[in-house]
């Protein structure tokens, strides 16, 4: 177990120290699980401070102004920006992986592969011909990369990732348990137009034209993930028709998330859980589409947009912009329409009443 | 095959029997099945007797009422709740999984793993350092196991799952293939507040902080699951932050369900597929979350809520409530807003007569 | 690398040629990622023309009408109807898998199974007992097939797939990484009458009866997969309860998408990404469902419907209907009601404004 005198964390943080920065941690815990003097307990919230009043632990982060929480303690780091520091603190303290250096003697590596210094192939793990690791990356078990594949250094690729033959992966990429990196896109095709083709043209509430033969086109691009990348767990990314799907420089993307054929995801965006990317969609950079949403082929995103959780995205949405809803439309717009929708009832009373108020002005008018 | 006397089914499923008890019963069979005497068929749907005129199968489970039916079997089980029978009745015929026991010498087990009694690990398994394995586990084949990990006894381990490091599993657990257990949180931070950030808090319709930055947070927490719980194929269940994500007793998650870090589910619910709930959700007893919906991060469901299909839990939900639609509101409010909906088209018709007889009568009121 | 002849890709594609047809192209590629002259340059679309200026690329495919720029070119193939024409086109650029024929040593096969001529069984993959594979099916990396498992020939199971016990896979079939055939049934039951039950026949808003036992109904039936069914990434398919779960001839899933237990799924039809499925679903022939769509369970489908992306059907779609939304309904209705919420504001202005006119009519009226 790592141990850290606060005043080390102090620094590492920026945080502001109190008391003995000489006493040694060994853990970071929530106020719940602390068992130990040496755990450090993260309390931000002061709803959570109701169970630092017996605790055995003796070192605590808190937010600045809890000052009074923080006596009881040998030793305290106060932080202003909670979630940025949790960044570093749960950096510092995390648990390396026990996998060993080397090449497992159960893994199967092509002879033609080259793998580089440090890196560690896992028990199980398939590397194929002519497929490039890069210096400290560590496929984790059960792991398979296949023909004439290019990976960084100190990438990640954790248990029972797929990385499919030609993909390129940069550095430092993180790719979670289950991910899929390179199956074939779903592109298929009607020899004359069929009912979605002939739909998205025509405005028409009917099926007039037929899919009686589905013809298969083949996914003849890659995958191209930049450096710093990180993939959700079970996530799949389609590999491009002749040209690549690309995902930008540390572009996080959560669980579940499907992106399709040719699309191209710019920089640090954020794919958040569930979230569906249809084929060639076209992502700038720093955009979010939050838990849930969806977005249809074809459609483009500018730089710094948000498309908010299960909203379905069906059109461009501009640069800045953040859109809500099924269909999603700008966020102002979408939530008068919740507004208004919520008082239909209240309108249609409204308007009865006016309509009574009316044909009675409409007797007395004739009678008049 | 296993072959049954309908005497003894019938006690086991405390049914009504008719006919001969001792004849012997071998499948258990959809009406459209049956190719053998010994088929026992299952036809509570009395749409499915049309199937049941010229049957082989000599034996039939019905629902009470459904006498005359039964007349052409020369055994029959009457049942008076066909749905719950189905839980025995299905138990009884259920075909064991064909693996032996013990361990398959293309397993890695690592040497300091403690693997109990009567355990059976599959072809090509994977346990890591200091894990430990209850009496009568199964891991079926290709399963991982990470260092730390702690499962119960009689758990069941599909093909493909992954269980990562430090997580802990109780007794009877099931979890389908290729099912993820632990990946990381998807938890990253800007240094300053970024755009989803500063969007939940302030009302804007533009983006006006950027995410240059983006920070991981590392998961140092695990998941636990509680005894009888059973993950669906392809489900994905992320490690807590510092804290545990937990899923409690006997509560069952169908596929392709995302549970986001630091989550917390109660006993006896019911996830159904395609759930997505995020992290740090706090969900109560015997709740159930219908097809495809999802809670937001934060959320809190009480006791025996249910949250019905496609819809998108923004907020609270109180115990006992049933909550509809996207945004998710009570169930009633939601589909009196549907009753609405539908009826604006009249609504404006109305409103434009209206229109138009006040026009008419401030016409006439200024003529007179 | 392949070289082909523009004549004779012309006469595959039922092109028509331009200039040399003796000319020899190596790659498929988009005009931005032409290195070569033997490159094929692929061009339907004009506003990738720019890219073609100053192009190594010699030959380049192009729609009917564009004359004009395939005159910078060695040779062109114009081609009428271009998505029906990228089916043939990337067919005949493919890159065959580099996995070899045979059984890799590190699999593991039961003695058992029986293995059909010129099978390619890749590194680290199970076959279960008395398992059939039929001639030339590809199962590549890590791959499970469980006991009593028939697949056809010609197939290709990419890595990572999961087949289970008792299984039937037709020939030709395709099932990308990391998908799930035949987990257990999403299947569970109160012993009285719970929540989600009661809620279905009852039209309540709030929960009154209370899944305080929860029973697992087994999973007896198989999954039944047609020729040439195509299955994505990560995508799963539950085994029925007494019967079986099926799947069309040419049916084509994409990643992402789950079919619960019992469901039935017609020929030719296109399942795209993110959808689910419930238990029991019933669909027809030509049936397109489109990203992020969900089915409720026992729902039936007629031939060629279309099930527009993310809608939520929870009754039935006619043959040839086109249904939109969430609850979905016939497309224009629900187009309709868009429009009618996208102008509540106007309305209820309009409503507002007439309020003050009656207001003043009663008063005038009362005056006069």
């Amino acid at each position: 177990m790592p141990a850290f005198a606060l005043k080390d964390i102090a620094d590492a943080l920026d945080a502001r120290l109190s008391g003995d920065g000489a006493f040694k941690v060994e853990r970071l815990v929530h106020p719940m699980d602390a068992t130990s003097p040496h755990d450090l307990i993260l309390a931000f919230d002061t709803k959570l401070h109701a169970f630092l009043e017996n605790t055995p632990a003796k070192a605590a982060v808190l937010g600045e102004g809890q000052e009074e929480m923080g006596k009881r303690f040998a030793g305290v780091l106060f932080v202003s920006r909670p979630r940025a520091a949790m960044a570093k603190l749960t950096s510092l303290f995390a648990i390396p992986s026990s996998e060993k250096k080397g090449v497992h003697p159960s893994a199967v590596i092509d002879p033609s592969a080259k793998i580089g210094k440090n890196v560690s192939i896992g028990p199980l793990c398939y590397v194929g011909p002519r497929t490039i690791i890069g210096e400290g990356t560590r496929l984790a078990t059960q792991v398979s990369v296949g023909a004439d594949v290019k990976i960084g250094s100190d990438c990640s690729l954790y248990s029972g990732v797929r990385v499919a033959e030609r993909v390129e992966i940069g550095d430092r990429v993180i790719v979670q348990f289950n991910a899929v990196i390179g199956a074939d896109g779903f592109s298929f095709v009607t020899p004359e137009p069929g009912s979605a083709e002939t739909l998205k043209e025509k405005h028409s509430g009917k099926v007039e034209t037929f899919n009686t033969h589905i013809l298969r086109i083949h996914s003849l691009g890659a995958v191209i993930l930049s450096d710093d990348v990180e993939v959700g767990a079970c996530s799949t990314i389609d590999r491009g028709t002749v040209t690549h799907t690309r995902i930008g420089r540390n572009t996080k993307i959560d669980n579940q998330v499907q992106i399709g054929h040719n699309a191209s995801i710019g920089e640090n965006c954020l794919i958040c859980g569930n979230v569906g990317v249809a084929g060639s969609a076209q992502i700038g950079n720093r955009v979010v589409l939050a838990a849930g949403s969806g977005v249809a082929d074809h459609v483009k995103i500018g730089d710094d947009a948000v498309l908010m959780s299960a909203s379905q995205l069906g059109g461009n949405l501009p640069s800045k912009g953040v859109y809500l809803g099924a269909p999603a439309q700008p966020r102002e717009r979408a939530e008068e329409q919740f507004f208004h929708i919520a008082r239909l009832k209240v309108l249609r009373k409204r308007l009865e009443s006016l309509e009574e108020k009316v044909n009675l002005l409409e007797r007395q008018e004739k009678k008049g």
